[in-house]
């Protein structure tokens, strides 16, 4: 029973809200960011939906993603223009109404009330939240991060997201982390394709990941050893690393 | 009829396949290449699924949007390691055995013979194809890209991801290009969401995003407006630079 409790893999799912990812204008960064963060938290991310600024693609994608992780997270939309819907959208993936957030009223009311302004209307709009939700804290701008049930609502803007992912840190229950070996090597990896297969098939509960790639006008490749489990991941590199050596490849540890 | 056919957008989705994006190893590049070169073909980046090196997930993902977008194309996967599965799940997904594409076959016999040595089943394993499909050229590396239908199987490295781009080029149909106009202000987004959402309403056949970013310790936003028609952009444009020039605040073309 406590190895089968040890073997519980928790999962994420993230959703990318973003016109602007779609179409080129930004490069993503919150994906990376959010995988290395989950796995820290012993959670793998284990899928990533990038969708429009339309809320019949975010509740389809919310509500897929949601019933079958352990937790999703978006990010981006949560801002006060009329192309920030994620609350809304969130909203009606979960059935409930959009309500103001007494915490998060009382929090912009004394951020303009310090600088002799009021809180329009406009502005109240960083206070909607789905009914029932909590705020995450956010320290770098006044618009909050958004939790309701196992759904994270976080800042499109990667700097602001980093705060809100370090306000959750510790806060979430996962498993093991997955630990990850490299290992690099100057070979076409269909040189050594039967013996990174082999091996895979000899170290029960570890993945091998091929990388290929070109520089110096050389073709490499780094081999990714994956599992939650340190030793069993140790191991593999070991016995990967000697069968490259023995048939006269020279092995950089940490990978090229 | 005309205008029914001119208004006619084509749409694409994009499927990463990848655990080394998923583990946050990777910084993903191909989204925004992928997009920015759909664009130009006048075809729209509709979705994007990032999904693990599993068979059942990319059959999914894959089911899903080919069949309601005009082209899929997916990212990595296509090397000669057991890792590489993106050939057989694609065939799965179609209904179609692997087989060897003679015309593969022959341009890695080539290359081996050159060298003075034999292509292995190792190396052959580069040649398979889901049955009934086309190659696509790569002239940085040995293993072609592969178009089966409306399914676009590119590879995972960014560099020969873009040759096989250049290769594709202007040989999908596609409609009007979305044109895009970015404006910049010294703002923070909530002062001006109200003049924004009017502009949006006022000018119909265009999209107003907002992007607010923080840098030299001030905030402010980029307004990208996007349409189909370059000159209900510019009008747009004009409008709203017009508009934020009134209530006091100066507007940099182009963006910040």
């Amino acid at each position: 029973m406590a190895r089968a409790m040890a073997d519980r893999i928790w999962t994420a799912a993230l959703v990318v809200i973003g016109d602007e990812i779609l179409s080129g204008r930004t490069q993503d960064r919150n994906v990376a960011q959010i995988a290395v963060w989950l796995n820290a938290q012993g959670i793998r991310l284990a899928e990533v939906r990038v969708v429009a600024d339309r809320e019949d693609a975010i509740v389809e994608a919310v509500n897929s993603l949601r019933a079958r992780n352990d937790y999703l997270f978006t990010t981006g939309g949560i801002g006060p223009t009329h192309d920030d819907i994620t609350v809304d959208a969130i909203a009606a993936a979960l059935g409930v109404p959009v309500v103001h957030h007494p915490t998060a009223v009382a929090i912009l009311e004394r951020h303009y009330d310090k600088r002799g302004e009021t809180l329009t209307e406009a502005r109240k709009r960083m206070a909607r939240v789905p009914e029932g939700a909590d705020l995450i804290e956010n320290r770098l701008s006044g618009a909050p991060g958004i939790r309701i049930g196992n759904v994270f609502l976080m800042a499109g803007v990667p700097s602001i997201t980093a705060g809100m992912l370090d306000a959750l840190t510790g806060t979430l229950e996962g498993g093991a982390p997955l630990v990850s070996r490299t290992i690099g090597c100057w070979v076409a990896e269909s040189e050594v394709a039967d013996l990174l297969r082999e091996a895979e098939r000899r170290h029960a509960g570890v993945a091998i990941g091929s990388y290929p790639f070109f520089r110096e006008g050389r073709v490499g490749a780094n081999f990714v050893v994956r599992s939650t489990d340190a030793a069993l991941a140790d191991a593999c590199v070991g016995d990967v690393t000697s069968r490259l050596e023995s048939v006269g490849y020279s092995v950089v540890a940490g990978g090229i």
